[in-house]
């Protein structure tokens, strides 16, 4: 059990390193030669280019300005200065209601922690019961938890009535924040930039015709249908194996660049590589020219596979985009049911065209439900199961079992440094190497359900990652054992049981999640700022790859939210501060420096670095919200079941009213906001329709909308012609970015002396 | 325990009663001055008229045709002979589609039956488990049933084999059958008859304004946001008030009826009543001008809440009737969100005119979710605990209690006659009562919850009623103990050990079962034929009220279906019925026995007497399709249950997979057939549109839908007006009916010689 001493040490060196990591930062961020990788946003935007054109040459790389160092914190009012209208111009909606999910737990937590420490920390103090039991070992921290408060003691009442305040003000919070972002997206939608999704349907399951082409069985069903309103369509093409081919080309060009830049620098000898798989085996021919040759071929595939996919018929697939003349007819159509058998002319609202996820638009329908039902059964033994094969390989992987496997590296292996470093290591690396591909274990699941937005993979996999923590992360460190053993366990057990195993572990395992805040919080969000990974493989590209601007510009790797990993993890703060609010008050303060933190970290890393790939909108709020009230029923569960332990039973009926009179909130608020979420209302696009007709009268959309919803492998070599296309849709995003927020941001000139490195050329319109 | 000589004796019993019941009833429909009780749907279509204009004296009350009692099964035929199309001209789809649930569990029974008693039976019967252990008592059923196989036998592979055929067989026939009853609801749909309902949108929450009319709103709102299909609108009043009067007022009026029938039949003396609560006290008066004096007061009344109701903008409700030009119109405004705000102009299809439950559109929709959960609350605790307030009443009235509160009564009370048959009697009869009223509380729970059409109304209450019956009728059954006990004990215990408990139970209540459904199901339905309730009181009312031709249509009760108590009932059996499939197999020709009496009773009932009030288009059948998967996948646990207990864990993974696939299928179907009755497809829409414009190119739909939807108290006193719209809408259902059917059901002429009383007049256009 640790005493406050043990937890001031861990503290303390969370706290150390995490300093160090912004230390770190702030040192790194300020060299010029490290700004794509601390802000390449502003690259991206075309608001800063490369610091290398002008100055001295160490100047270039190192930033000799000593006054900048001084202030090294500086990037935190820099960050939170931004007001959100403009980080909405800036970085989407997506970011900036990511955002709101950090300062959600703020909203939550500090009044809660206030009132716990007020009310609850004086009333776990002043019992004895802990110091009274000599036998039992306890830590200071369990003498301001729930644990020091004597059985049966009327004081249980202070923790009911503490229960109802936290859960009301949690409610209370949560009803204003869908609101607000409600609210949010709904403006953001009806905002003033015309966007192709607003005026496009994608329509799946078009029935097979024998005498009609997709394409025409399409056109002739929507003018039919929607006589007034549609205005074109553009078919869906199975461009799978061509992506491919195109994807495979641009890796064979990398290559052959590759080997051109090492022929230049070395033109003695020419490089060689072996034809065979992974280049390990087979041939040994010459580089250069073997990757031209396979160029070529590709090349040709290419022109032939994309002739016979524009040509076939049987490459067309049975989804189109439907575009309409109005964003009311979009609106109406995405929002009913086309033909009597519910599952043809499937419509719904086309996603963005970079949100469109198009290998999965090649999946029938009927398949559908099928690999959604593969997916769950999947995902449970997954989370359920996934200790036995690495069980399985930790056993193959021992001492012995290498020695029998490769007796010639026995004579190693048996020196003792290298045989205890094998066996301390190796059981632990088959886990963490399937943590870390967990992820995409889990985004191939959702690949495979068939979503047809990114937007939607994300929030299928978010969903996915949490359960998976909260089973073998949260309940597995709250009771001892597997969750296989677990499962086993609830099955045998009874409800009251389960709530009461729980509830009777959780003040026990305060410490534990304390120092898992600190680790996995505290540093661990410190680090996040660092990019240490994209520092060192942008360098590395830098070094060996870069040759023109364009490389330069691909080397940077921006990276995006990563709603899918990013979310959980903030959910299971969200959990273990309402679970503890009550229980261990100690624990508070802890998250509460997270979600700041966070915040702050997060807010910087979203205006100088991610690049979001897509804009949903915010259309992830209602699972945030769902699993705030999990969270919230979970703990007033586990609350229930720790009280009747505790001899406190009277107040059960008290406490079983709180999960229902939650459920019901939540059932309130999902009636009440999240059709925001799913539908557009027809009054909103009938308004924005008429302001749109009196301002352009004789607009024609049919060029605009025309060519939006094309596969990206067919733009490639479209660029001329889809180019103005792009820019307009680009030109529109910047011009929407308000001056002002380049001297906001971290971009002023070298006078103002801020914390960002000088940068006179960065800015045209400055100098 | 029962042997076969037991069940064979309650066997005879109920077949001799249902036998009384059946030949009672032959007689009776026999005899033209029954004629009323058991034809008056045909009354009430006018195809039948009284047979009491012509003929003997005698004739008109008895039937003296001796040939037509010889064959008084006949009926069975007549019922059977109605083809369904006309069935559902006849009597409506929600008719039809009724009659299909047992239809239903015929296709499912039948072939399970067949195979049970092929495979199962003998396999069971060919072991000596129950004959070897002397000590248990065991009954004849049982040796057949899954108890006789010994303790971890083989032989449970054939079940679990079973199990997976049955679920086959039932999810597939379930398939077919809700293919079947969907394109039966969309072709009822997009039948040719018009109806007000296909171009009406039901419209809620109006938001106030403060310089508009609620019927200005409205119309001002779908000018703007729907200008090419707005067509007219009907404002809804708060006429409850007013209803409330009218009501009254025929009451009033009926009584004065009665006392002048009675003074026309005893000039000599006034009838003189009191004036107080329920004529028991206060001043004596005569009771005729006391009557019109009221009648009197209360027309005046009802003149002026008119008045008021017109020309008060208060009495105007936030809702109103909104009417397109089109069908496809209609579709789009009920399937969108008209504004912003979730909350506000929420749209969805008007019920049918006669479906209106006009008391409840007054309730604004904020205290919708309220009133949810207070009922659900209320109906969780009905469910659970009403055995306290009934075990306290039968406290209250013992023997000891009524001497204590009314000494006077000690006399008669301590004769022991009487005082044996109260102790008797009495505890009993509270809750006899609370189960008589059960349906009006659940329907009165469902009214609080603002449910808009009656049809909704029932559904909702068939869904109480039915777990209802589950918890207390079977799960009671099954496991001694009240609900409350087993509530305590399910929560205390883990749900492997429910299954176990209740699958240890199942076998051995297959007696108690059989018979239950002997007497609730054979008797009861051959009870329900016979209309034993419905003939007293017609009779009496004849005798005492009826003094024209109008008042012996009203003492008429046809009565309905009863969907929200009679599908429960059904359900029931197939619960009972996929439980004891594999378990006990000599359970399922009982349940066969039922299915085909009741299909054949209730269609000759829906031919003959019920009139059904509403026509939902079979909106039940998701309902009866998702419960009979609820009882499946209980069967499938309970079987899990059964078979650990059994030493057969071995099949265990294989019965898992059962339920999880079931749900699948249940999944699947709800997304391939439930749209048919929740959404209505454009395509269906326009094509009727097409069909129509092109048939009457200048039709103008204003008129027809101006008044549909008209609270029925205004209905009243516009007759002359609103009778032609009426009439236009009767007609067609009239015309409708294909004159063959007069042929087939039980009207025909005199020399058919048929079963049914000969009367002449009855079809003008056959004499």
């Amino acid at each position: 059990m640790a005493t406050f001493g043990d937890i001031g040490l861990a503290a303390g060196v969370n706290i150390l390193s995490a300093l160090i990591f912004l230390i770190a930062f702030a040192i790194l961020r300020l060299q010029p030669f490290n700004d794509r990788v601390y802000f390449p946003k502003w690259y991206l935007k075309g608001l800063r280019t490369s610091p290398t054109r002008s100055g001295a040459f160490v100047s270039k790389f190192v930033n000799l300005d000593w006054r900048s160092y001084i202030r090294f914190l500086n990037w935190v009012p820099d960050a939170l200065k931004m007001p959100e209208a403009e980080l909405i111009d800036h970085a989407g909606l997506d970011s900036a209601v990511y955002l709101r999910i950090y300062l959600l737990g703020l909203k939550i937590f500090v009044p809660v922690t206030l009132l716990a420490w007020a009310i609850l920390v004086p009333v776990n103090w002043t019992n004895n019961t802990l110091a009274a039991s000599a036998s039992l070992e306890y830590s200071d921290i369990d003498k301001l938890s729930i644990s020091n408060v004597p059985f049966g003691s009327q004081r249980f009442w202070t923790h009911l009535v503490m229960a109802y305040a936290f859960t009301f003000w949690t409610c209370y919070t949560l009803r204003k924040e869908y609101e607000i972002v409600a609210a949010m997206r709904l403006h953001f939608v009806a905002s003033e930039r015309r966007r192709p999704d607003q005026f496009t349907v994608l329509v799946r399951n078009v029935p097979p015709d024998p005498d009609e082409s997709v394409s025409e069985c399409v056109e002739h069903f929507f003018l039919v249908n929607h006589p007034d309103h549609y205005l074109t369509h553009q078919a869906v093409v199975n461009a799978n194996k061509l992506a491919k081919l195109v994807k495979e080309k641009k890796s064979k060009q990398n290559w052959l660049d590759y080997y051109q830049l090492k022929y230049s620098r070395n033109p003695s000898q020419r490089p060689m590589k072996k034809t065979g798989y992974l280049g390990l085996c087979g041939n040994k021919v010459d580089a250069i020219d073997y990757q031209t040759a396979e160029i070529e071929r590709l090349s040709k595939e290419i022109a032939e596979e994309r002739e016979r996919v524009m040509s076939d018929p049987k490459s067309l697939m049975p989804a189109a985009f439907v575009s309409f003349k109005t964003r009311w007819g979009a609106a109406v159509c995405a929002q009913t049911q086309q033909s009597r058998n519910p599952t043809l002319w499937l419509t719904e609202w086309a996603p963005e065209p970079r949100d469109v996820f198009w290998a999965n638009l090649a999946i029938p329908y009927v398949s559908l439900t099928v690999r959604r039902l593969i997916a769950a059964v999947a995902f449970f033994f997954l989370t359920f199961f996934f200790m036995i094969p690495i069980a399985f390989v930790q056993s193959l992987a021992n001492i012995e079992g290498i020695e029998r496997r490769a007796p010639f590296l026995r004579p190693i292996i048996e020196v003792s440094f290298i045989k205890s470093l094998i066996q301390g290591v190796l059981p632990g690396i088959a886990l963490k190497i399937f943590l870390i591909v967990l992820p995409t274990i889990l985004m191939m699941m959702s690949k495979f359900e068939g979503f047809l937005a990114i937007s939607a993979l994300e929030r299928r996999s978010a969903l996915r990652y949490y359960t998976f923590n909260f089973v073998n992360v949260f309940l597995v460190s709250v009771i001892a054992g597997t969750a296989i053993e677990q499962l086993d366990r609830f099955l045998g057990q009874s409800p009251n049981q389960i709530a009461q195993t729980i509830g009777v572990a959780i003040p026990m395992k305060a410490t534990f999640f304390i120092t898992y805040v600190m680790v996995d919080g505290w540093a661990g969000v410190a680090g996040e700022i660092l990019r240490l990974k994209p520092l060192i493989i942008y360098h590395l590209k830098k070094f060996f790859l870069v040759k023109t601007e364009k490389d330069r510009e691909e080397a940077m790797d921006p990276g995006s939210i990563g709603f899918d990993t990013g979310e959980p993890q903030i959910q299971l703060y969200f959990l273990l501060g309402l679970i503890y609010a009550v229980v261990t008050p100690v624990f508070l303060p802890f998250i509460l420096v997270f979600f700041a933190l966070a915040y702050v970290v997060f807010r910087h890393q979203i205006i100088n670095v991610y690049n979001q790939e897509y804009e949903s909108a915010g259309a992830f709020w209602p699972d945030v919200h769902g699993r705030i009230i999990v969270a919230l029923v979970f703990s007033q569960l586990v609350l229930m079941g720790l009280m009747t332990t505790k001899g406190a039973a009277a107040s059960t009926p008290f406490l079983i009213a709180l999960p229902v009179l939650t459920i019901f909130f939540h059932r309130f608020c999902k009636g009440r906001y999240e059709p925001a979420f799913v539908k557009y209302p027809l009054q909103e696009a009938m308004m924005k329709e008429t302001l749109e007709r009196a301002r352009e009268p004789y607009l024609n959309l049919k060029p605009y909308l025309q060519n939006a919803y094309i596969h990206p492998v067919f733009k490639d070599d479209e660029d001329d012609e889809d180019e103005d296309l792009n820019g307009k849709l680009e030109d529109s995003v910047i011009v929407a970015t308000k001056r002002q927020s380049r001297r906001n941001t971290p971009v002023p000139s070298k006078l103002s002396g801020s914390s960002s490195p000088s940068l006179p050329e960065v800015v045209p319109e400055n100098s």
